[in-house]
């Protein structure tokens, strides 16, 4: 499966989540292609919460995140109103949901791993 | 140009019309395709309001409107917590953007000219 088409499916399971809470809504955000301004991957949100969300499935046990990627994520949510998060699953394992102020920061990236993931991040049925 | 085109296009000039605006984002939601949840074309907010919006650009003096989509629409921003809400363009005109409540309703569908649009629609600039 192509980098693109794996990335598709992680946002369509993440989006397929939150339908199966009542009351939640959630839809994958069209490509950057010719539109060249912040956005998230999903939107969710329900009367009251409004989410943005990055979404990154990896068979790695490290996953980066560019600085610009992130930026454009803080900068879409505050701008929104939304709450940032990042959505990452590892291999075989569940999505685990970061805030980005949790992701490592190396000099050039942002980046997480499983480790980070559980220690830091919280499961689906947490942040709903 | 084919009328996926068209519509990507009408999409993509109301997305750029509220970037415009300081303060306001915009995105278009990817196609239904695989996902059969309802969803607007596009989603605009800013820190205090959000919009659902669906966008058309048509060359006739009549659009049509299949109840379900409306129906699609006033479900998605009720459980969002958005203002619903028809993009509207004639043949060389600007966008009208229209509350759903004051489409015209035909037996089948729902149905909006030019006239209707100036008489119950505002413009853009009107709306933020």
């Amino acid at each position: 499966m192509s980098r693109k088409s794996k990335g598709i499916n992680a946002e369509r399971e993440v989006v397929h989540s939150f339908w199966k809470i009542p009351g939640w809504t959630a839809c994958r955000v069209a490509g950057s292609g010719s539109m060249k301004y912040p956005a998230p991957d999903v939107i969710a949100g329900n009367a009251t919460r409004k989410l943005a969300i990055e979404c990154k499935s990896t068979k790695s046990n490290y996953q980066y995140f560019e600085k610009e990627e992130i930026k454009q994520l803080l900068t879409y949510a505050e701008m929104f109103g939304a709450e940032p998060w990042i959505a990452i699953r590892f291999n075989r394992n569940k999505f685990y949901f970061l805030r980005p102020k949790d992701l490592k920061k190396t000099e050039k990236r942002f980046a997480a791993d499983l480790e980070l993931s559980k220690d830091k991040g919280y499961l689906f049925e947490h942040i709903t």
